[in-house]
Formats: C-alpha cells, structure tokens, sequence
C-alpha cells in the first residue's frame, strides 16, 4: 500500500471494503507494539479535563503514538504534566510559542484539545508549522473554518483528522457491522439523546456555555456524537432535518447557547433520526436502532468508560460482548498509522464539516421554529470504517 | 363519597389528591374480592386476539367484575367461547340481535373490543340501551366520533370510560409519583418508540392497515400508548406538534395507512417529546424521561407482559421492582368500582378524545410535510391517576 493514500485509493478501498483487507495486505499491516524511537510524536495542545484525564494516559497505552510535547497556557500546569511524563523541558510551548513547533523534528501531529473557537487557528498553524492535525470534534465553529482547515491541510499536503473515537471503537464497529450485514433489515428509526448538566462553577466546562468560546451549546459538546452517530450507523447522510430548542429563561447558564435542543433528521431510506441532547439533564450518550428485522440498543453507546449494547426482541435483551479498549489510544493509533502510510483516513475534515453543516442546519430549523431545512449537500463518507477498523487495526 | 361523582368532586379529589384519600375514606374503599352475584357484569363486544388472549382471562381473576354476556359475528366462535366461560345460551348476541342488551339486566357494562371504526356506533347503542361502556382505544376515528360518544354518555347519563390500562398499572403509576415528587427534576425529554410488522396474513391484523377500519395505522394502534404516557407521566398537555411519516411504496402493506410516523410534542414546561412508531418495525413500547435530576427508562413501558423500569444513574442502571398485576383485570375492577360509584373516573371519554386531537394533529403535520400544529385545546386532566389509584383500587 502506497505511504500517501490518494482520494482515489480510498474510495476503492472503500468499495472493495473487508474482502479487500481480510487477505495478505491486510496481515501484512499487522504488527505489534513499536518501539519508543519510531512511534509517531504527539503534542498535546490544551491540557484541560479531556487531554489530562483521557488522551494523556492514552498515549502512554497507544503502540504507534507517543506524547513528545505539551502546549498550555498556563506554564505551571504544562511543566508538572511535562514532568510527570517524562518530557525534557524544551519540549513544554506556551501559545505565545505555539508556531516554534515547526522547528521540532520530534512533534509528528499535532492534538488540538482546545476550547472549540480555537480549532481553527490553532490547527491551521500547526498545518502551516509542517505538523499533521488530530483535532477534537466539533471540528470548529462554523462550516466556513472547517472549510479553511481542511483547505490548509491540502495546501500543506498534510493529513487533518477529526478525533472520532467511535469510528475505531469495537461496539460501535460491531453495531456498524450489523447494519452493513443485513441483520437488521431496512432501517426505520435511530434515536439518540445525550446530555449532562453544566457546571458553571467547573472552568473546563464553563467554556462550553459561552457561544463565543464553544460555537453551539450541547448539541457542538454533545449532540454531534448523535448526529455521528446515526450517520455512521445508517451509512448515509441525512437529506432534511427538523428541530427545536428550549432554553429556561430563569437558568443563569443559558445566556449565550441553548438549553435543549432535539432533532430529527430525515434519511434516503426512509429512516428517520430522533435525536436530543441537553446540558440540563444527565444521559450518557444513547442510541437505539429499529430496523425491519431486528432491534440494537446501546446504552451507554458511545462513553469511554464502557458501552452497553445489546439485541433487543419483545422485551428480551441479548448482551453484545465484546472486549473494551482504550478507545484514546486506540485512536491515537490509527492517526499515527495514517501519517507512517499503514491505514486509510476513515475520519477526515470533510466528515467533521458535514457535522458542523448538520448543527449549522439544526441550529437554522431551531431558530425558525421548526421549519424543515434541506441538508442534502452531495457529502458521502469516502471510506466506511465498519470495512477496514479492526482489520487494519 | 357520593355514588355518582360530579365533575367538581372529581377536580377537587384530583387537586387534594392522595392526602385525601390516604386517611379513613381510602381505608373504606378498600375491599376484598366481591361474592360473584354482587360483581358487575360484562358483555364483551368483538372475540378477537385481544378479547379471547387477555381480557376474558382477565374476567376471571378480576374482583369486581365478571363475563356476563358475548357479542360477536361469528356465532360458533362466540358459542365456543359462552359455553367455556360457563355463560347459558342466552348470553351470546350477534351483532344483528346487539340492541337486545337493553332488555338484559345482567350486562352492566359493555367492553368495546371492535376494529376502531365501529366503537362509536357500538359504544352510543350501548349507551341508549342505558348501559355503561368501557371501549378500547383509540376511542374512535375522529374527533367528532369522540365528542358524539361523550355525548351520548351524557344524555344517557352512563359512565364512558377509555381502556388505558397504563393509567392503572403499578410501574406506571410509580413513574408518575416519581414525576410528581420532585425526584427527577424539571422534565426535559421524553423519549417513546413503539411498534411491530403487521402480518396482514392474520385477520385479526388485517384491519389495522386499512384506513377505513382502523382511522390511522400505527398511530392509533400503538403510538397512542407513547402520545398517552408522554401526557400522564409529564401531567401536562402538548401546546405544539411536528411529525414527519415514511411509507415504503413498495410494500403492498401501507396503501392507505403511513409506514412509520415520528413525531415531537412541545409542553408548557418547556420539555419535548420525541416519539415513533411503526407497523414495520418490531419494539414493546418503550419510553425514557430525562429530567433535570434523572433519568427514569421504561423498557418495556406498556407490556402486558411484564415491564422493565429503571432509573439510570451514568451507566449504572437501578431497577424499580414492583409486583405486577393482570392489568386487564385491574382496569376493569376500576370500571366496576367507577360503575358501583367506589372510585373516580381516571380515563373518561375526554381522555381518549384528548389522543384522538393529538393523533390527527400528528397526521396533520405529517401530512404538511412537518409544519408545527398548534395543539392547546384547553383540555386539562379532571382526575390525575397517580393521585388516586392504588389508593382506591
């Protein structure tokens, strides 16, 4: 397999999907833990709840990734992390720093793990730097900086990969799977709901409620792993979408971003997406799936500390088992692979502006109360990671 | 309390709600299971799946009410079923002879079990024969057939009350004092899925995909139990409704009748309903509520089988175990006590009248393509049930 995948390569990849992987080609991409001085050098830029608590100790499990720099506003915090991790002290930047980066040969690709106003520059700098970009969804504010960033990685001819850890998730691959084999039937209905409360109090989440810093309330933070999720599922793009909002007026939080969104999106098929989300209630992220056939739940469906999914029939539920991993590292992995050539780019820019696009339409239909909005805008999904995850992996 | 309770009673039981009938006048109430000539006797009017599976063997172990009489149009079927439940020969009527009841003392109620668009003129005989009615839901095809049913009620001064057997069951009940205590905050979402493959093979489903039998398809057959609950659990009436439908052209099943309906209600309170249902899929009726404090999943919500209720803290799921009962029996022990003036009425005709509004509001929208319907009738609840049952019953 070439090192740099072309548009072409991936559709075909695409297309001939597992057959393709499952012979020789796909074992000879199989390896095993690499040694330290070739694993592909992460930093890490913006060291909140997530990059400390998650990505972080995902690096030190990842086989193909390692943690080489950290970037951080505040010099304290970024030197103890550093520290702790091992890292020399020239390997700490600050953002007055950030665009040095192009002179250090050890940073591979960039994690951009800031508040969601920040993607943009950050990650188009980090382009411009030579660096290659694993960025957090949502990809950006709006649909125009996704198109920016993913025009500079072209220019750059570097890689720009939105960090959708349940495309490389084994539940979710299974639940994929599932869809893709007929085992379901012809999908009727997808609903999903996730939500948490806010805690303003909280400065890793105080962010999230100003629409300044974050682009959208929950449905940015939250509501696009429903959005991801019925897409990836169904392995089609929505063609109308419906919505309303709900902001308590007498809630000091909601000022800027709304308070409860829920949405349905209308599918080719026929399928029909409920959605919801909400930073004024608590729900690990939820899916459900009611094809002709067969009935998937997954609750807890796309949380990182363990998923539940199941079959569903009348009121009997099949556990689906299948072991948990890392799903950080894991993604790590996989970014890491992109860039040494050994694995197809299954979540790139365009699949994160084709969310921003759906909140963007969400958002409009919500505004205009609830007049239906048209989204279908010709994006399909270059490579389906129910095809290669785990066979390349 | 007086045998025949005003409205006013009615409002006034609801407002002080369990207080008032926690202390001697609910002790009174209570009652062992009646010698079978004080029991209120039942004619049962249309021997399908549901009438032979459920609500004879319902009969038998309910308290307060027994089989007194059948109604049919199939003679042998109704003579096997009298002679089984050891009713004598002039207990069996046909639907040519159904006038007839008028002049029979030992039918005091008469249970509506027929196609939906024969319960108005079956259910308005029945009460010009001065006989009280209990009919299956939906309660008719149209609003009018509802106000025309209530009416006929009225001027006949018999009791019409609406087979929502939810409204009586413990699980359900339980949800709706959990709502009412505070314990899962400020609702938000309300989340319900129901459906199953209609086998039009089978006569005794046929019916329900021909609009001129049923009035609606999946809607009325198995949405009203979402579009019910999402109102009692909620105890708050829908002000806006937006629905899109899907009907496969190629399946030879929905010619008159819509495939898959989903729907969204908004509520006063600021919380949203979103809702499906199906003849092309297969799901117990399910529903989750998301408040501000916490989330409470019903699956199944509406079995008579047994139902699944948890409260979901994360991932950690807690299960709300109460004994169940035979809901068939118990709805109509209600009935009975409604009739010998024991207990209040939960579900009159208003309330089916209520779904009725709000299921050709949903076709609306639908049939729109998703424009919002206004849905604020002014109807409130007279009686909220989970003031008063259990307490009664």
């Amino acid at each position: 397999m070439p090192k740099e995948m072309s548009r072409r390569t991936l559709i075909e990849l695409s297309v001939a999907g597992a057959a393709a992987l499952a012979g020789a080609e796909a074992k000879a991409l199989d390896r095993p833990t690499l040694p330290g001085d070739q694993k592909i050098g992460f930093a890490v830029v913006g060291l909140g709840k997530l990059a400390q608590g998650q990505i972080i100790p995902g690096l030190r499990k990842a086989k193909s990734a390692k943690l080489v720099a950290v970037v951080s506003g505040h010099p304290d915090k970024a030197r103890r992390i550093a520290a702790a991790e091992g890292l020399p002290a020239d390997a700490v930047y600050s953002y007055d720093d950030y665009d040095r980066i192009a002179k250090d040969p050890r940073i591979q690709v960039v994690y951009i793990v800031l508040p969601n106003s920040m993607h943009a520059d950050y990650t188009i700098r980090a382009l411009k730097a030579g660096k290659h970009v694993l960025c957090e969804k949502p990809m950006a504010t709006s649909v125009a900086e996704c198109q920016a960033m993913i025009d500079a990685a072209k220019a750059a001819n570097r890689k720009l990969m939105i960090a959708y850890r349940c495309h490389y998730e084994p539940k979710n691959l299974a639940a994929m799977r599932k869809m893709r084999s007929g085992a379901l039937g012809k999908p009727r209905l997808f609903v999903t709901d996730m939500g948490r409360q806010a805690d303003v109090s909280d400065p890793s989440d105080a962010w999230r409620v100003d629409k300044s810093l974050a682009g959208s309330g929950a449905l940015g933070d939250m509501g696009i792993y429903g959005i991801s999720a019925s897409r990836y599922i169904l392995n089609e793009e929505p063609v109308e979408v419906r919505a309303w909002a709900n902001t308590d007026p007498a809630d000091p939080r909601f000022k800027t971003v709304d308070d409860l969104i829920a949405w349905q999106f209308r599918f080719p098929s026929g399928a029909i997406c409920n959605g919801s989300t909400s930073f004024n209630y608590n729900a690990t992220m939820s899916y459900e799936l009611w094809g002709e056939k067969a009935r998937l739940r997954a609750d807890p469906g796309a949380f990182y500390g363990g998923n539940r999914y199941e079959m569903v029939n009348g009121g009997a539920f099949t556990s689906i088992d299948i072991a948990e991993v890392d799903q950080f590292a894991r993604e790590m992995d996989w970014m890491a692979d992109v860039v040494r050539g050994k694995a197809p780019m299954v979540s790139p820019g365009e699949e994160g502006m084709q969310d921003m696009r759906l909140i963007s339409a969400i958002l409009e239909s919500a505004a205009k109360g609830g007049t239906p909005v048209k989204t279908d805008w010709g994006y399909r999904r270059a490579v389906d990671p129910a095809a290669v995850v785990d066979i390349v992996a």
